[in-house]
C-alpha cells in the first residue's frame, strides 16, 4: 500500500458528451495527479448512449433477457474508459482503462440490479504504483463466474463511492452538469441556493424525494464508510457541495432543502379489514412484480377494525399496481380500490424535523395560503412529504422554499 | 462431446445493420437449429460501427494507444452478440452471448493484430449441451492476463473458421452482402460469374489480390484444418460458393478469377549495390514501421552487380515508405528512389499457372490490345499480377475476364 493521498473522480454522461468534454475531464484528472495525488477515475457512458442502447434493444426484443441487456449496456462505459485513456495519453500522461471484470469488482448475479460483493485492490494498486491514472468503467460488475452484470441505472456514482471506500480515498468527487446540491431545483425555484455542506442522511432523503443530482446508493456507501463526497460542476472550478458526516451549526438548521418528485400515482385500498398480515400480503405481492413503491400511508378507522392503505408509485407502473391491488382487494374483501394519477410529491428535508416543533405546521400553512390541496401526508425523522396535484407541484416547491427561508443567505453558507 | 452435427454461421456488419436484418440472421440460425444441428453464431459489429468508433478515437487522440483501441473497438461486437441473443429469445428460442474472454479464446498480447493461441471448448460445449444457440463476438480475443485484444480489421471471419476448426464443425457458413465469390468484381465486370466451388489456395490468392469477400487469415484456417467454407448471401437462399480442398475438373481449369486491387503506390529503389543483406535491410526497416508491403519485385542488371528493388504498398502508407527508403538509399548509396502513386494491380488467379503455358502471354497480349501499359509484373505458382495506371484498372479487369473466357458457362459450373 502506498502512503500517497488518493482521490476518486467520477464523471457522468453529460460531462463526457463529446471529445472536448472528455479532454476537459482528462485535464482535471491530470491536474490532481500533478498536485501529487493518486487518481482513480470512474466514468459513465457518453451523453445519452445508455438510452440509445435501450432503444436498440427494444427495437429487437420487447422483453430482452436481463443477462443480454447487461451485455449490451456495459459497452457504453467501456467506450468511455477507452476514450478517456486515449485523452490522457494524448496529453502526455500515463493511464490505463479497466473493465469491472479486469479490476475485480465482483457482484451477485442479479442482472440489471446487482449488488457489489467485493472489490479487489490488487490490480488498481499495481497500476497506481506504476504511476498511472486508473480509469474504471462505472455501472458494471462481474459475478463469480465472469458473467457481466450492472448495478442499476445511474449507479456509476455507486461504483465511485464504493471504490473510494475500498481504496481509502481522501474523498470522492462527483463531477456533473450542475455545480452542487441546491436547496431546491433551480429550474423551478429561482431563489434556490447552493448548499456548501450537507450531511449524508439529509442528502439521502433529498435524493429519495426528488433531488436527481446523486444516486441514493452512492450516498449510502459514502455514509457507511465515511467517505467525504464532493458534488461539483465539470465545467467550472466552483467549490460545489460537500456531503459528509457533520455540518457546522447543525443545531440551528432545520430544513436544508425542498424537493419535488413528479409523475407519481397514489393507489388507495379503502376499508381493508385490519387483520394481521394484510399489509404484508399486499406489499409482498406488489414487490414480486418489481414495482417500486415510494411512500406508504396507512390510517385506521371504525375503532381500529378497518384500515385505508395507500401508496405512491411511478405513473408508469401504476396500471400494474392497480391490477394487483384489485385482485387482492377481492380476496381480502376491501371496500374499494382507487387510483389517483397525475400527482407529485413535495418534501421538506432536514435534520431534527420532529424535535423542532412547528415545521409541519409551517409547511401545511404555506400550502394552504397558496390554496394547494394536500392529498397524502407522510413524515419521518428528517422528511415531511405531501402529495399534491401535479399542476401545483412547482408552485408548492417555490412557496415552501420561501416559507422555510431558504432564499436567505445563512451564517454557515458564509463560513 | 456431442455426436450432433455442428455448424458455425458468421454474419458480417452489413448483414446486421438494423433490427430487421438481425432478426433475419436469427431466423437462419433457428432454422439450422430446428433441422437438428447445433449452431454457433459469430457476429461482427453492426453496419459501420467499427469505422464510427475509429473516428471517435481519432477525435480524442491522433495516435491512440493500441490497448485502448482494442478496449474501444471490441464494444461493437459486444453490442451485436447481445442484440442477436435478444432476437433469438424474442423468437422463442434459447441463446447465450459470449465475449472472447468468457468463451476462452486466448490470443497473444499484440494489441490490434493478435494471433489466436488456443480456444477452449468447455463453455461452448456446456451451452450447446443445454440446447442453446451460442453467439460469439467476432474479431476479439483475450490474452493470458485477461487483457482485451483484437485479431485485426475484418477478422471476424477468422474467429468463425477457427471456431469451426476447434469444434469440428461440418462447415463454416460466411453470410455476407454478396451471394458468393465471383470470377471478378461484378460491379466492374458485368459478365462476372459466381464460382460454385473453389479451392483454398486459389481463394487465398484472390483475397490477397483484391477480392474483399473474405479475409485471407480465415481461409488459411479453413485450409489448415480442412473446414469447408460456404460464402453465401444473408438475404437469399442461393447456394453461394464452397471453398474446399478439391474442386471437380480441377485439371481443366486454370484461371478461376481476376481481381483488382486499387489505391496502391509503387516505391522503386534503383541502382542498389547487390551486396548480401541489402534487401533484408530495406524490408526489415519498412516492416519495423508496420507498413504493409504488397508485392516485391527485384531485377538485377549491370552484370548482376546492381539491383532495382520495387515494392507496392497502400497509397496511405506510401509517404512513410518513401521517407524510409530515401534515408536508407543514402546509407546504401543507391542511384535514386522513386515513387509511382495512383496505380492499381490486376491479377489472374488459378491453380497451375506455371504448368499451363501461355497464361502469362494471354494476359500481356490482352492488356496490350487494350493499349494498357504494364508497370511491374510479379508471378507466383497461382497468380500473375500486373501494376497498371489506376484509371486503366477496371478496363484491364474486364479485358482479362474476357481473355480467360470467364464470361462463358463451364462444365463444373453446371455440375
Amino acid at each position: 500500500m502506498s502512503a500517497m493521498v488518493l482521490v476518486v473522480q467520477k464523471f457522468g454522461g453529460t460531462s463526457l458528451a463529446d471529445a472536448e468534454k472528455i479532454h476537459r475531464a482528462a485535464r482535471r484528472a491530470i491536474r490532481a495527479k500533478l498536485s501529487g495525488q493518486q487518481v482513480v477515475l470512474v466514468v459513465s457512458a457518453m451523453g445519452r448512449t445508455t438510452d440509445d442502447l435501450v432503444k436498440l434493444a427494444q427495437a429487437v426484443c420487447c422483453d430482452p433477457p436481463k443477462r443480454e441487456l447487461d451485455m449490451l449496456l456495459t459497452t457504453g462505459e467501456q467506450v468511455s474508459i477507452a476514450l478517456m485513456a486515449m485523452a490522457i495519453d494524448a496529453a502526455g500522461h500515463e493511464a490505463i482503462s479497466l473493465t469491472a471484470g479486469q479490476l475485480g469488482l465482483v457482484t451477485d448475479s442479479a442482472h440489471t440490479r446487482s449488488r457489489i460483493q467485493r472489490i479487489s485492490r490488487d490490480r488498481i494498486d499495481a497500476e497506481l504504483a506504476a504511476g498511472k491514472i486508473v480509469i474504471v468503467a462505472g455501472f458494471q460488475g462481474a459475478d463469480q463466474a465472469g458473467e457481466i452484470t450492472t448495478l442499476g441505472r445511474g449507479a456509476s456514482d455507486t461504483t465511485a463511492t464504493a471504490l473510494a471506500a475500498v481504496l481509502g480515498a481522501k474523498c470522492c468527487e462527483i463531477y456533473t452538469d450542475v455545480d452542487g446540491v441546491y436547496s431546491a431545483d433551480p429550474r423551478l425555484v429561482p431563489g434556490a441556493r447552493k448548499i456548501d455542506e450537507i450531511n449524508y442522511d439529509t442528502m439521502l432523503e433529498m435524493a429519495a424525494t426528488g433531488a436527481t443530482v446523486m444516486h441514493s446508493r452512492a450516498i449510502e456507501f459514502g455514509k457507511k464508510f465515511q467517505v467525504p463526497i464532493y458534488v461539483r460542476s465539470s465545467m467550472t472550478d466552483a467549490e460545489g457541495t460537500l456531503i459528509t458526516a457533520a455540518t457546522p451549526g447543525m443545531e440551528a438548521i432545520v430544513v436544508r432543502g425542498v424537493t419535488l418528485r413528479e409523475d407519481l400515482a397514489v393507489v388507495a385500498m379503502n376499508g381493508v379489514p385490519n387483520t394481521p398480515g394484510a399489509a404484508a400480503r399486499i406489499f409482498s405481492e406488489v414487490a414480486k412484480s418489481n414495482i417500486l413503491i415510494d411512500d406508504i400511508v396507512q390510517n385506521l378507522y371504525d375503532g381500529g377494525r378497518v384500515a385505508n392503505i395507500g401508496f405512491s408509485t411511478n405513473s408508469s407502473e401504476s396500471a400494474e399496481a392497480m391490477a394487483i391491488c384489485r385482485r387482492l382487494g377481492k380476496q381480502l374483501g376491501v371496500d374499494g380500490v382507487e387510483i389517483d394519477e397525475g400527482v407529485s410529491k413535495v418534501s421538506a428535508v432536514g435534520l431534527g424535523m420532529r424535535t423542532h416543533s412547528g415545521i409541519a405546521a409551517t409547511m401545511f400553512e404555506a400550502l394552504a395560503k397558496e390554496k394547494i390541496n394536500i392529498d397524502n401526508i407522510s413524515t419521518s425523522e428528517i422528511v415531511i412529504s405531501c402529495i399534491v396535484r401535479r399542476e401545483d407541484g412547482p408552485r408548492a416547491l417555490r412557496c415552501l422554499h420561501s416559507a422555510f427561508e431558504l432564499d436567505e443567505p445563512r451564517e454557515d453558507d458564509i463560513a
